[in-house]
């Protein structure tokens, strides 16, 4: 790995410690593993990354010490060295970031199908109930009528989840800052810790809700098709794929609504992290849930 | 500078925001300044820093845009873009450290010989009874008799302090933090926001404070006798700096007492910043208390 040059902490993610580190030969990521990281899903995310670096997608790729071990303790941690990926995230996804994302997102599936350690979603539709039961009385407070709505919506999406969608590794989580561009192309995918085995789709639809409304909340229909097509240029969707997005997209809205209310009500106000506003989720929800057929989106085959 | 290719915040420092900032050619800081340090000072912190850059002495260099201009405004705040410089700092300083040092310091002390601006010390002797009044009437809830302790020191310190001893530009807070290594030899000095005019030997003494004591305040001879006679490769001391040695290193010492302490009981309990431990600084002052003659650290002439 070459002499030590220098090493730096960064305000990268909020479940881990990191440090840039830099050598005589290049540069990587230091991560120690806080609490906060299940340490018996590490071989899973490890094993991914490694996967997926050496099928041509470009995510850090952990780095084997000389008896080949990835995953070794630091200052009492589980703590793991990544290669380093240049590029930064954007703010405001435009098409063309759109376009690029599909195209990785539909690459990583196909790159994940041959990796043969399996992850099950820790939250999916089974989880969203008892999650929603933990948030407490207190969810009116963040907007009135919330804890209706969500109630509505848990009972709605348990009778009409699908069961029989194509399914494989996905991200869950790809959010734009776990994605970085260089020059307008994307350079790299990053922060693999939600990473599990459940529909394609449902990857998709979290994308959906991530890269493709306005600030205002606003539904960007030219992200979205640039989204699709993008995936389509490496992983075509199938008709039942197509047509399950908006309940999907209602079950991602959901997902996230609900973790950001748990963070919301459970955060101390003068915490270093930043809480996400959930009622950003309650809008995109709704817009999902005025949605009759998957055109509606701009797109359809 | 090249095209931009990754930015990390990076946890460095307490006043400012930083990022280390690569690009095609190479890797800078990117300093964000926030209300702690005075904007008016800035001009003789980074024109400083680009003297001793430019005066072979291993600092970070302000970059100039095209129009020639260092300091710049970012969201809102002044900024500026540095050179980054490897290497890391020890965090038990041994001997051979404490010779770079001092021959890095005494270097640093010539190179500012011709450095035209002038800043006074902002934290000398005249400052420290104000300061220590600013502390309030809770000192002794760090450590019973700490008040007494002072207020007799401060006596002593305004009673005897030198009035005419070499002076010229200081770095003033060349703690282990502020220094980096690479293999064993010093690379770099950073942080130079408490530079200011003020004597030589009084660097010295911080630097006789902040790298030869133990973790449990025992004095260490052989890292202070390796300090100054690395500092005399650059740059011998006069009879006058040697002897007026313990007096400065009593005032270094009650300087750090003091804003320790004021930081101790103003920082509150679960504020991000580590506070300092005051009572370190104590026992090092209750060390230099008892030296009589310069010789008893193991120097003299």
């Amino acid at each position: 790995m070459g002499e030590l040059h220098s090493y730096k902490g960064i305000a990268e993610g909020v479940q881990n410690t990191n440090y840039l580190v830099r050598t005589s030969k290049t540069s990587y990521i230091l991560t120690l593993y806080e609490k906060l990281v299940e340490t018996k899903d590490l071989p899973f995310f490890l094993g991914l990354m490694e996967h997926l670096a050496t099928h041509n997608i470009s995510c850090p790729l952990p780095v084997e010490d000389k008896k080949g071990q990835v995953l070794k303790t630091l200052s009492g941690r589980p703590a793991v060295m990544v290669t380093f990926l240049d590029g930064f995230s954007v703010n405001r996804p435009k098409r063309l970031h759109c376009g690029e994302l599909g195209t990785a997102l539909g690459a990583m599936h196909v790159a994940g199908a041959d990796f043969e350690m399996v992850r099950p979603n820790a939250l999916t539709l089974m989880d969203w109930r008892p999650l929603f039961e933990k948030c407490g009385e207190n969810v009116d407070d963040i907007h009135p009528g919330l804890h209706d709505v969500i109630t509505t919506e848990l009972t709605f999406l348990e009778n009409n989840w699908p069961k029989d969608l194509p399914t494989g590794i996905i991200h869950a989580d790809l959010f734009p800052d776990n994605v970085f561009f260089l020059d307008d192309h994307l350079s790299g995918l990053i922060d693999f810790y939600f990473a599990c085995n459940d529909f394609f789709a449902y990857d998709l639809a979290i994308c959906l809700n991530a890269w493709c409304f306005e600030a205002d909340s606003s539904f960007n229909m030219t992200n979205a098709r640039a989204l699709l097509s993008g995936y389509e240029q490496t992983k075509p969707l199938r008709q039942q794929e197509l047509e399950a997005l908006p309940l999907l997209a209602r079950g991602a809205a959901l997902r996230f609504l609900l973790t950001r209310i748990y963070d919301w009500l459970n955060t101390p106000n003068d915490a270093l992290v930043n809480r996400h506003d959930p009622r950003e989720y309650l809008r995109k929800l709704r817009f999902h849930q005025q949605i009759k057929n998957v055109s509606e989106y701009g797109f359809g085959k």
